[in-house]
């Protein structure tokens, strides 16, 4: 079972993931990314969707041509885990270099 | 410029697709399918997006884990047209065979 972060640790996290913003009414965070084309965007899906497999933590996503819409957060933690702040430092890193 | 469906056209069509909900309040039509895992979700939505590359026609959709969520509506003809009726077509084969 994964833990949910405390609050000083997930204040600590989040300080540095300044592109993610908490969920209303959520212990989640959410970022939105604009892409390119469809292309590149489901080519950073598909980067995403590897490493969940590899860390077991999923997102939750949309997609609509561009525009990839993400939410994080650990449901059998109740919250925000380090699974979530591991997956949101590679998503960045993933739309940065697309 | 894609033409959208007649009426008849368009009731026609979904009388083959009886897998398909219209949306509330948009011309269009979503389906959700539940996969084993998200290993099957994803490799349906990887087979889904090099269809809607080659049509040039994108569905609007979301995942969470083995879920997937699919509105297909044609923007440029103002609802439904002939291009959501075929990756419609192709999302049925893909999630059949999934």
């Amino acid at each position: 079972m994964t833990k949910k972060l405390t609050d000083t640790e997930r204040a600590d996290a989040l300080s540095t993931l300044p592109l993610w913003s908490p969920v209303q009414g959520r212990d989640a965070i959410s970022r939105s990314i604009r892409f390119k084309d469809f292309n590149a965007a489901f080519g950073f899906m598909s980067r995403v969707a590897l490493m969940a497999e590899k860390l077991d933590h999923h997102p939750e996503w949309s997609n609509v041509y561009n525009r990839v819409e993400i939410i994080l957060s650990t449901h059998d933690a109740g919250g925000l885990s380090e699974r979530d702040i591991a997956l949101a430092r590679f998503i960045d890193a993933a739309a940065a270099s697309a």
